[in-house]
């Protein structure tokens, strides 16, 4: 694939829009404003006036599949990923889709993930093993799952195996195996802050997605304290209903003014 | 919702049509006969002649989103959901996804399986934890990956926790916690016909979907012998490949011939 690397395009970003800040573009008709309320056809719509009025502000895009799958909307998800590649070019697309499957099947999921929708990396699930990661990381950037962010991810993530958690297996795994082997980062959520500072010691200079900051409480001061590289970048901070749904009488400009303070409080950190 | 239960469809197959065989949907155009070679088109027309010239010899279909979804042939694998709901209306459908996510995503999950493709279950990941697993509980059945069957799975799963391997522990909280959260199934790979029996020994009669027989070379006899229950079933037997390209004149004559001697080759070990 002709493609821009998804570490390159990101680490563009990080230097040229100065922002740590992804927009989760989580579509649900239920919460859309006025006239768009419950109105499935209005789904690439709503993401693409979210998406022009925060494009300056963030270093990445990440849509999740979940939303548009469940009502039947993918072609809309290829619209707003079209949309994203033909009108802010240098911004990375991060398909979260958490996938996770073996050989021949892995593969269609990449294809899915890549040339159907033009991602530059997809979020994929470890619990399978290498063998299945390898079919995504030889077209595009793969985003694993380490330590997630909701309440029980400790129950399998944090068991310890010859004293270290499994977590901390599957880091280490993408430091020493899977970055050899392609582009690759890691999913560790803002509201693990602790294991968010082992993962970074472990991982070297490697992209780390750190959902949860916004609706899920995670804070952006401690995320870049525990999870910024070195010189200050190395994070996709995720925030997704805290922007799409924030309110004001004009919920895009409130949207875009929910994401200028999240980065500019990520940014405070560094 | 108002669909009969997963197991209870299961339980009713396994008595009605003596079978143990799921044939999975797993529908390559590149590997279809004639003039319907390389036609995405043909993908629901391909599932259906297969779907109807077998129905009697299976307890279960398993299509396998990843090749519809890479194509982008949606409305073809909601076609072939529909056709075997209503034409076959006592085989359940497992959806073969993997998915998983948390809370509302994972519900949206949950509707995409059950609602949009009106699936009995789906196949989904552990890595995330009870609450993953419970958004989909809640709406239908769900097979949880346990030990799956390619070759690199036991780079987590076999890990050992407190002596005890990750796929075990998974196994266990199937049967203490899952198992009085809804109807839940366990996914072990006939590659690992060991790994069968120690499951067979954990979670009681809970059914176990194996794929693996056929193309990945898994041995139907030692599947039964070491993953049936004490009454002879409990067991979703998967083959793909070997049946929906079953070598001969007529493909679907040679599906139905392969699929007849697979069933009948788990039957006689029973």
């Amino acid at each position: 694939m002709s493609k821009i690397a998804f570490s390159q395009l990101l680490a563009s970003r990080w230097a040229s829009a100065k922002s740590l800040l992804c927009v989760g573009l989580d579509p649900d008709p239920a919460r859309f404003p006025g006239a768009l309320k419950n109105d499935t056809s209005a789904i690439a719509r709503f993401c693409i006036d979210i998406i022009d009025a925060t494009a300056d502000v963030v270093c990445a895009f990440k849509p999740q599949i979940a939303y548009f799958a469940a009502v039947g909307a993918e072609s809309q998800l290829e619209q707003v990923c079209e949309h994203i590649r033909s009108n802010h070019s240098g911004i990375p697309i991060i398909l979260d889709a958490k996938r996770g499957d073996i050989g021949d099947t892995a593969a269609l999921y990449a294809r899915e993930a890549f040339d159907r929708y033009g991602a530059h990396a997809v979020t994929v699930n470890p619990y399978l093993g290498t063998d299945s990661i390898e079919p995504f990381l030889a077209h595009g950037g793969v985003v694993v799952l380490c330590r997630t962010s909701n309440a029980g991810s400790g129950e399998f993530q944090s068991q310890l195996i010859d004293g270290v958690p499994l977590y901390q297996h599957v880091a280490r795994t993408a430091a020493d195996k899977w970055s050899a082997m392609g582009d690759v980062a890691l999913v560790v959520g803002a509201t693990y802050p602790e294991e968010l500072r082992e993962v970074r010691s472990l991982v070297g200079d490697m992209p780390l997605l750190v959902p949860g900051v916004g609706a899920q409480g995670g804070d952006p001061e401690t995320v870049v304290r525990n999870g910024a590289r070195a010189d200050g970048a190395g994070l996709v901070v995720n925030s997704s209903r805290a922007i799409l749904y924030a309110s004001g009488d004009d919920h895009v400009k409130a949207a875009r003014e929910a994401a200028i303070a999240t980065r500019d409080a990520l940014n405070a950190a560094r």
